[in-house]
């Protein structure tokens, strides 16, 4: 059996080494976004080619109509057939780096620094989002080759270059590449951790699926002095539709909706009251007091758990300045259902226009715009083995019980795993929440560095077991 | 007693020298609104002042940071202190005639033809809005003038020519010269027919006052994955708020709202009967069927006699091409109250916002825009001698019973009128629907314009019993 200690001794020895590496790979200012960075990308993706190669793996640059992917495969020495394959996924690109007169040291000229509170701290552009992290996972395998001469199970590593920019070139890549790409399951190192000293694995987001309506009363815009009384105002009768989308209790009211929506299992329900999530401190930091969401449920559990209906806009009428005293001809607004457990995005959309449809009276119109089919919740069983293993792995490195969070949001790469390659993901990441990511000073902790590569070290050990 | 058929056949045998002086006027083109046109409009205001001196009156141009106003005044002949004086209004300046190439002939180049229906028009901008209407009323003094030497109540003529561009120096004059101005009452001439066959009286109008709410949750725009749920969202807020508004019988719900507002009276209810008004083609006409205001009232009741609470716009969140999945900061609305009978603008504001506010979360904010005092509703008792007297001379001229209507719209004279000059207006004109009023080959019937004349000698001759 693979002696851990050896491996992560290798990984601490080998720390300044590993610093210096992912420093090399920060000073190259590989901005997705701008065009002028384009060069800087590919030689950013080169630069992982050739490091994953040194490694062992059989890497390669794959063009896309975008910047380039990175591709690499490791497979054990000796491996027999059912050793399993995972995929880990990071992106080298990065967030342009403005204001720059904001950084305390140039953003590609990255930094270790002491701070006051004696934490140290890596500081430049992409130190954490996501160099910082897709190294983790990079120079925890580097240890387990080095130190025994082999990756415990099949590894796929799979770095992209414009996930900053809206990865126009990734769905079509894992299509075109599926056979090549489909693991086990995938191993997503962008998230953060619950706090500072407790890891966190993300095991459930929340599905989407988005709509746009327009009520059209009158033909034209009329005057609401020779109108106002007999004429049908479309901004009253959204205003009505949209007030009747939620009861009393904030529970949404459209029929069928709560179909496929469980309830939390107890382990869950105690897990998280463990992290002794602060509801008072998460809504004061936006400037709000007073939980909105369904009466009788947590914080927590309304965002990772429960669903909504949400108005992302509204507009109908006059909205510049002064007055003008118009019955409007049409009101719009958009709406997006956030959606878990066993939702269906096109039958929360059908049972949403058919409620909506109801509303309107017979002689004003009702249309809707489309906006695709939406995307499913997807959840990974805290009970399954991989999240047990990398769980596991999290808490003997850290020395606390791994957070099994969710997220409100959709993550789009798990998604697209889930649909086009058909595997799970889990979301492991050493960010803090301070991290400054997309902002001046982005930062990553020494900490989150060292013990993150540490992190994987166990995590591919479990693995394997 | 003088002999109205005797002033009625002067009026008729004049009837050509009548168009020619109405042309001559409308071929100045008086636009307000155009600074280009500022020697324009000064020229049709002397040609006023001029033609009035002629008569009799002692006519003056009024110089004022805008455009001048005409004044005149008659005082009739042996008049006795006791001889009522009423003020007659109208307006010299013209809207742009944008789009030109939509005239068949010049707007400026007033022309007379009969059309393939045997009616007689009279083309050109301003033929019916408004120096075809006013010309009503001074050939009817001309009538009288010439036939009976004088007029047989005191006339005071108040000509504005800023009508068309917002009357920004009205109230500073009737400020500044209430003791010249203030009459026993006003004569508006600025107004229609109920129909081509059906003189109207227009003898209430509605009030109104204005408001514009913002609602703002959280500090900023948040992400509605990651807050969906427990963040409170103003636009739902504000949706709850509004759909509040009105109870299911289209009932305004605000406390105290129905406060002064009086049923109609039988007399009153029969006269509107008689209007034949249809329902349906009047809502056909915007594209809706259904009657959208309070249950168990009429179209026309709802217009004229009750109160509204409407929303005239409303924005919050992303309102662009295709989605953002935004939490928004704030939501806002504009709203308008048209008010009738005995509501009081000012407490109709206060009581919607105390209504407002406690709809809204403690830790949400709603903040109000100020939009002025509002104008209360004014109406003339259709018992009033002064009704009676119109109504009966314009029955005698169009041998058909005076629709005594009212009107869903604020008129800004009629308010100052009551407020500066503490007089009732009398609403008299002769336009009909179709007189393109403000848009290309805008017309006045002959008809109107005769008969308009006529209708005048005899208010004149009413005026003095």
């Amino acid at each position: 059996m693979t002696d851990i200690n050896a491996i992560l001794d290798v990984a601490d020895k080998g720390l300044e080494q590993s610093l210096d590496r992912l420093f090399d790979l920060v000073r190259i200012p590989s901005i997705s976004t701008d065009p002028a960075y384009k060069g800087e990308c590919r030689k950013a993706a080169e630069r992982i080619v050739a490091d994953l190669s040194d490694l062992g793996f059989s890497a390669s640059l794959r063009d896309t109509p975008g910047h380039p992917m990175v591709v690499a495969h490791f497979e054990p020495k000796g491996a027999q057939g059912d050793v399993p394959r995972f995929l880990f996924y990071g992106h080298y690109d990065v967030q342009p780096p403005d204001p720059l007169e904001k950084w305390t040291t140039p953003p590609f000229a990255p930094e270790k620094r002491t701070g006051k509170d004696g934490v140290v701290r890596l500081y430049g552009r992409g130190t954490a989002d996501d160099k910082g992290q897709l190294m983790t996972f990079v120079e925890a395998m580097r240890a387990w080759i080095k130190s025994a001469g082999s990756l415990p199970v099949r590894v796929t590593i799979l770095i992209e270059g414009e996930e900053e920019s809206g990865s126009p070139s990734l769905v079509p890549f894992l299509k075109e590449n599926k056979a090549e790409l489909a693991c086990d399951a995938a191993f997503v190192c962008d998230t953060s951790m619950w706090d500072a000293k407790t890891p966190a694995i993300t095991t459930r987001l929340r599905g989407m699926v988005k709509d746009e309506i327009t009520i059209t009363g009158p033909r034209i815009d009329l005057h609401s002095g020779a109108y106002g009384g007999p004429a049908a105002n479309p901004i009253r009768i959204l205003s009505k539709l949209l007030s009747k989308l939620h009861d009393k209790n904030g529970k949404v009211t459209i029929p069928g909706f709560y179909e496929g929506v469980g309830e939390l299992s107890k382990d869950v329900k105690q897990q998280w009251q463990k992290l002794k999530f602060s509801e008072t401190k998460f809504l004061k930091e936006v400037g709000l007091s007073v939980p909105a969401g369904e009466k009788g449920r947590g914080v927590l559990e309304q965002i990772w758990a429960r669903p909504t209906a949400e108005v992302n806009g509204i507009w109908g009428g006059y909205t510049g300045a002064g007055t003008k005293t118009v019955i409007p001809s049409q009101a719009h607004a958009k709406l997006t259902f956030r959606l878990v457990g066993k939702q269906n995005p096109q039958k929360i959309l059908k049972a949403f226009r058919a409620f909506a449809k109801a509303e309107v009276p017979k002689d004003c119109k009702i249309e809707f715009a489309p906006y695709g089919a939406g995307s499913p919740p997807s959840e990974i069983p805290v009970t399954s083995s991989l999240i047990r293993k990398s769980a596991k792995a999290l808490k003997d490195e850290w020395g606390r019980e791994t957070a099994l969070v969710g997220s409100g949001g959709s993550i789009p790469i798990v998604r697209f795993f889930k649909d086009i390659l058909g595997m799970d993901s889990v979301l492991i990441g050493f960010g803090l929440n301070d991290d400054a990511l997309h902002s001046p000073n982005e930062k990553y902790n020494l900490s989150s560095f060292h013990k993150g590569i540490r992190s994987w070290v166990r995590v591919l050990g479990e693995l394997a077991k």
